[in-house]
């Protein structure tokens, strides 16, 4: 067993290429021409990643390789690129910063491809760069994110399992129980087996990565948590009981807390040693506002509940931007990290995943 | 005219001292003990207040006095308290860290008479230790807090004026659409007369304190901002007709943003110039969390719509701690401070309210 960069197995980081037209393939070339890729492939286009390398003015090499293995033997800072069949040759022409069905098409056939990859156990994780729903839309690809596609390609498989989207900052870890759904939907989604299995999945997670006992905070949904059911009563209904039964299963979960400020105990500082190691948000924006408060450079999404790592950065395809190679790579680099973090936990927690092969 | 302490009126400033059993008394003698409450008087019970200065240690000195002009002659750092008629004499026996039907009377008496002395222009502005709602509930008062039961006197003086809570950190400035109430009647708050009178209300109170033209950023409800109708339409329906008309009458709004990130992009911090003046927000957390996400010490409660000017600390009664002298007196003092600014502002942009009197 070889250790590279970090892991402690010798299996590659797939970085799924993302829209075509957004700034995806700009952060992937910066990330690799500064270094911070080592023992990634991405899983792309060449000619749309060789116009990337072009447009934030590097002379980076692109490789196409025909297998995984061959990336090995490339040298360092050399982007090695896995092509998918069925890509058209030329999608390097696809207008940027603009919502096109072909983008979206490829997008998700890069997706489909790494995953296919991981389950057959030749990727460590997976690094997603962004998509566009709009463009996934116009490819009929109905998935409003990276995080149900991902769950239902897994299902597909016989996995079905029940994902969960933790956003992480360098300060705060937080997990969502309902997600892309207008906030009266995820009121209905507030449950008590949708609480009960977000405190499972974010204590199954941490416990993969090695953290045995993480302090788990539930925030409650209403302001002051219900106020004892003044202002609702959905904490005593569904979330007190749920962490009750969570506790039950040995979980250390406590809660629920009032929204506006567990996420400041929490929090995760110099001088301020956090409360907890992770927060159950009820609502997106519960969760996210905090995590994108201070900014987006450290923001890191990753997906809990499948059954290989899955990191993203925390931000969207900035079609306003896309072509002018100013797109910060700061979050999609703090993603590659944390894959290589939590793949490399997770090996030396539990041996490598199943059907994982190892050289 | 004579300028007091950054006022350009010589009116003083009245702190209703809270519930007598939580922080408030303790955070009040603080404030006096460190000089950071000049031009200030109390309106409280005078035994609670000596016993707090006790329990902070201090050997300050606390005065009683008859009307507010008396305050003008004591030495700097004694504490002037005006004591409303009809308390008891024994206040000062009520246990500390408990529900007390007596300290909500007391709480709720000294809040009458702080408004009643400042609508007859005795006050410059009210700065409000804080309350608690138990407390209250158990003496007979329903207010589910301050902002509620100022509201009430001033519809009583026959102003009837709808107003917002205001919170303030040394970064950001939120003004909340909906507050205490559950997450599904906040829903259903959201409407475009809500939306629009916030707006209004925000603007008029940052132009009466000389911000001509605030750009006011409105939050979206959804995540996303209800990505174009996907997640939700209240932004369809509400929120976007109401920024157009609050623009149609000259008012510089703008959204409705992600909840998300519209906080980050309003942040004002080094090296970090916000995008907005004032962040409208549809929850009572959405505005909270970030406000409250890097500590309360900075935090202000602003109540706008008011025919004076009332700020507030951003914490409760923190029973836990009370009697302990432990408790931090940060948020109290910056409420002090922004009472001084706004009052001093709204003096200098349209001269002293209605009914004022300036000696």
């Amino acid at each position: 067993m070889t250790t590279i960069d970090g892991n402690a197995e010798r299996r590659l980081i797939l970085i799924t290429m993302g829209d075509a037209c957004g700034i995806g393939p700009e952060i992937i070339a910066k990330a690799f021409a500064q270094g911070d890729a080592q023992g990634c492939v991405v899983v792309g286009h060449v000619g749309v990643l060789r116009r990337a390398v072009r447009c934030i003015g590097s002379s980076a090499a692109v490789a196409k390789i025909d297998t995984l293995a061959d990336a090995w033997a490339l040298p360092p800072r050399v982007m090695p690129v896995l092509e998918p069949e069925r890509l058209a040759a030329d999608l390097h022409e696809l207008p940027i910063g603009r919502v096109d069905a072909r983008a979206g098409r490829v997008a998700a056939v890069c997706i489909e491809h790494a995953v296919a990859l991981t389950h057959a156990g030749e990727g460590a994780a997976i690094v997603t760069a962004p998509i566009h729903k709009e463009a996934l839309h116009a490819a009929g690809i109905a998935f409003p994110g990276h995080t149900e596609m991902l769950q239902s390609l897994a299902a597909e498989r016989g996995g079905a399992p029940p994902v969960r989207m933790m956003l992480c900052s360098a300060e705060l870890r937080t997990v969502l129980v309902t997600i892309h759904v207008s906030l009266r939907q995820a009121i209905e989604q507030i449950t008590f087996d949708n609480v009960l299995a977000t405190i499972r999945i974010a204590a199954a997670a941490a416990s993969r990565w090695g953290m045995a006992q993480p302090r788990i905070a539930v925030a409650g949904l209403n302001p002051h948590a219900g106020e004892g059911g003044l202002f609702g009563d959905e904490e005593i209904r569904y979330i007190a009981p749920a962490i009750a039964a969570a506790r039950g299963e040995g979980i250390d979960a406590s809660g629920p807390y009032a929204p506006d400020t567990v996420f400041m105990r929490a929090r995760h500082a110099a001088g301020h040693p956090g409360e907890f190691d992770i927060v159950i948000a009820m609502t997106h924006d519960h969760g996210l506002i905090p995590i994108k408060y201070l900014g987006f450079e450290q923001g890191v999404n990753v997906t809990l509940g499948l059954p290989f790592v899955r990191t993203s950065p925390d931000h969207g395809t900035a079609f306003e931007i896309a072509g002018t190679g100013r797109a910060d790579p700061r979050s999609l680099t703090a993603a590659i990290r944390m894959a290589r973090e939590l793949s490399a936990r997770q090996f030396a927690a539990r041996g490598p995943l199943s059907g994982a092969k190892t050289p």
